[in-house]
């Protein structure tokens, strides 16, 4: 065997497997929009399954014998040859699956979709009791896995790590400590400012299919592609990428506020647009697969705040919404537009929160799934823990458990340690952005002509190209950028704009 | 091994083999319904692997030592006993699949998505010369697929087994003889008669959602559970089970022709209360699957036409429709609709033709497709062969070819072979019918009550519950008759309808 068709084979197992897995994807998709609800339980059988075909290919011996052929040769000895980042990641994937015994990954896969019915009909009923079981055994799973998989400090570095590579609960209690000492002292600011938006000026009825209209020109003109995608509604938004040419996005839409439907689908835009920006040359290889999660949601919440909330934005496109939503927003200025979208408030929903409370939001998340995860908080306490949180963070409380523990599918999803990637994110993004803007000047420049292509093409070229060559979004910034993820060009940017918009 | 250990683990096999082919199952239901177009030639690959997948299950040598084990055994002594049905089947499929290679499986798996939507796209333009390409390799690789399977007197015998167990172009074409011979003189007579109702009187716009509105309403009276199905819209109608708790139908609508969407509706509702009757805790094993095509569409064609278009029927539903279109049936007795929905004509689109003439319309595809296998005809000369075999049986001429030669998506899917079971579903239909009404007396009695439960509960005992027991239609027909599969039923109850309708 030499180092070139041992590469070659793992190549093609590694298409075997991204394939199995798309299959998985389109059928997780089904469920969140067209599924009926009678087939829940065939579809954990189906996934169930799915997950074991992978996992069994994931670990089969042979790729060690591979991997052992290829390492150490003059093919990987670039580290930034798309060889040496396959072979790395490969390796990296090859080692996590086969610490996890297939039983379990089968396991996870069948219970999940049927814990995500039944949290949605407890959220539906506000009910949590009727959930708390599935999050005991989901909880549970989670542990198990997080043990097989192995950890330095905490079972909950274990998860952390799979979203965002080397990530580690301390260092992202560090993270959250730090914004946490800026942003909350932000937000009282803000509370007790002379000047404020008024978020109920857009409380204004707009039809449903008016606003999917208006919302599909908006992704359109910044990127999406729609003869390769497509937009859904369902209980929770997401983005889903197939394959190459098939990405879908879901939002949901509120007929009295189009603003909670439209920056779902900005959000999702941005992983769209990072999707289908992707290599489809290395499809079903590390180098054609997306980053961690913590760059994937710079380019969600990048897209969605730094674009979408952006004055400029709403220069070019109050014009279009207001053709397109039939008078709906007659009345409704520029600033007034632009003040409301932008309002600082705590709140209860995450989704819905402003960009300078956001932060917040998560950090309780993160407090309490290392809590569930250590055990120091047991399923049945998190709805008092969780009010508690608010309460303390952001001074509200949830009337009932649908506004507060809840409103989040990522628990029912088996989603533990997602949560601070939105951080990461926003922090990134930040980064991005100040890199992006040293090449191209200031950005708002360009939104207000209606000119999101360039930064799109920023994007493409620094970082959709790349796959997974800088894994993780401190080695993406630290290659874009020269310095580590650092919380302070985001705060920075918060503080500016803010400080405009409140008058501080 | 123990014939009892070597049966569980058959059923266990055939378990995850019938999983993965409802994966494939979603995707291509997915295809037809919301996958964009970019995503065609990934959704070709994943198909390929599943069939891939299921395919190298499928001829495992270890499942030949395991039916060896149970095969002789007390287990399968008595012949009618689920034990023996899933062993006799599994026999069947596995010495099927042993002989396909896998190569093949995958390719037929990987073109006809492509083929498929080329189909679409030709249809569209009418352009024959953009799908012939698409003909000549998918009707290759079905003679490849015969000559592998092996056959006593022609390659297309090996194709029609498939769908109908024993079935062989030599019989088909003695059923085809027998039916023209009975079926020509009664279009003739039909046309003229003194008496004729008038389709057009149903020509009135109908909006398309009160058109689907009315359609679920007639699906869930006829029985069908919206709680475990759903119905979108496709270009072309089908109907496809995914599994226990999930039936999906398509159809498509005409805003001026509601009989259009709603008998494609009530056809599928046929396939899909077969469906849904299967028995759940036999799922993944020939107990718990459908019977050969013949018996499937012979679920559909009998709701469709003896239900759809009995007189009775419209008893009972006019008034629903009338509530339902908001006007637009104002004008239209009982009579002129039950007159109208049973027009008898040449006519050239199979799906929209009435019962009389629509056995002709499938011979016409039963005789190209013997001749495209044969090689007697080349996929070039397919529009003129189809223009005047038109022509000769029917006496109409397509204006081009999306009327013509490429209406129907079969060939494009590369299901050669499968037109036949539409008239064999027919016969057997008629022959259940009478069968049924020995036991529960006129089924008309019963349909101008509403009361389609009865008879729905009769295939649920007769037919549905028994999975594959009897695989085929004229296996299935000689047990609840004594006859054999015989066409004079069929004959005699048109001529009884027609002969009424048309006075003469």
């Amino acid at each position: 065997m030499t180092p070139d068709s041992a590469y070659a084979e793992l190549l093609s197992r590694s298409r075997e497997a991204t394939l199995i897995a798309s299959c998985a994807n389109v059928l997780e998709w089904d469920q969140e929009t067209y599924m009926p609800a009678g087939g829940v339980e065939h579809r954990g059988e189906q996934l169930g399954l799915l997950a074991g075909l992978a996992h069994e290919r994931a670990t089969d011996p042979r790729i060690a014998e591979l991997l052992a052929a290829v390492e150490g040769s003059a093919l990987v000895r670039d580290p930034d040859a798309p060889e040496s980042v396959n072979v790395r990641e490969l390796r990296r994937g090859y080692d996590r699956e086969t610490r996890l015994p297939r039983a379990l990954v089968e396991e996870i896969a069948r219970t999940t979709p049927v814990a995500h019915q039944e949290w949605t009909a407890s959220r539906r009923a506000s009910d949590f009791a009727r959930f708390r079981p599935w999050l005991e055994k989901i909880v549970a799973l989670k542990r198990q896995e997080a043990e097989c998989v192995g950890y330095a400090a905490s079972p909950y570095d274990a998860l952390l790590d799979d979203y965002e590579q080397g990530a580690t609960e301390a260092e992202t209690a560090r993270l959250f400590d730090a914004l946490r000492a800026e942003l909350v002292p932000l937000v009282r600011a803000i509370a007790g400012a002379p000047r404020r938006g008024n978020a109920s000026a857009l409380r204004r009825e707009i039809p449903v299919e008016r606003q999917r209209a208006f919302g599909e020109v908006v992704a359109a003109a910044l990127g999406f592609d729609f003869a390769c995608g497509r937009l859904d509604t369902s209980a929770h938004p997401f983005c889903t990428g197939i394959g190459p040419g098939d990405c879908r996005l879901t939002t949901r839409f509120d007929p009295h506020d189009f603003t909670d439907g439209l920056y779902s689908i900005v959000h999702e835009v941005g992983h769209g647009l990072y999707d289908q920006g992707l290599p489809p040359a290395h499809y079903g290889t590390p180098m054609g697969q997306a980053a961690d999660m913590g760059v994937h949601e710079s380019q969600s919440r990048l897209w969605e705040n730094r674009v979408g909330r952006s004055r400029a934005f709403w220069e070019h496109f109050l014009p279009v919404a207001r053709a397109s939503f039939g008078g709906a927003l007659d009345g409704v200025s520029l600033d007034a537009l632009h003040e409301a979208v932008n309002v600082v408030a705590p709140s209860l929903i995450r989704v819905s929160a402003d960009e300078v409370t956001y932060n917040l939001h998560v950090l309780i998340r993160f407090e309490l799934e290392r809590a569930l995860l250590s055990g120091s908080l047991s399923a049945a306490d998190v709805p008092g823990a969780w009010n508690e949180a608010y309460a303390r963070y952001l001074g509200v409380t949830p009337a009932d458990d649908a506004e507060g523990c809840l409103q989040d599918s990522h628990w029912s999803g088996g989603l533990f340690g997602y949560f601070p990637t939105y951080t990461v994110g926003n922090v990134c993004a930040a980064q991005l952005v100040a890199a992006a803007e040293r090449d191209l000047g200031p950005v708002d420049e360009l939104f207000r002509r209606g000119e999101f292509v360039p930064l799109l093409g920023w994007m493409r070229e620094h970082v959709h190209r790349h796959g997974r060559r800088d894994a993780s979004a401190s080695a993406l910034v630290r290659r874009l950028t020269g310095e580590p993820l650092d919380h302070r060009p985001l705060v920075d940017s918060l503080r500016r704009k803010y400080g405009e918009l409140y008058a501080l």
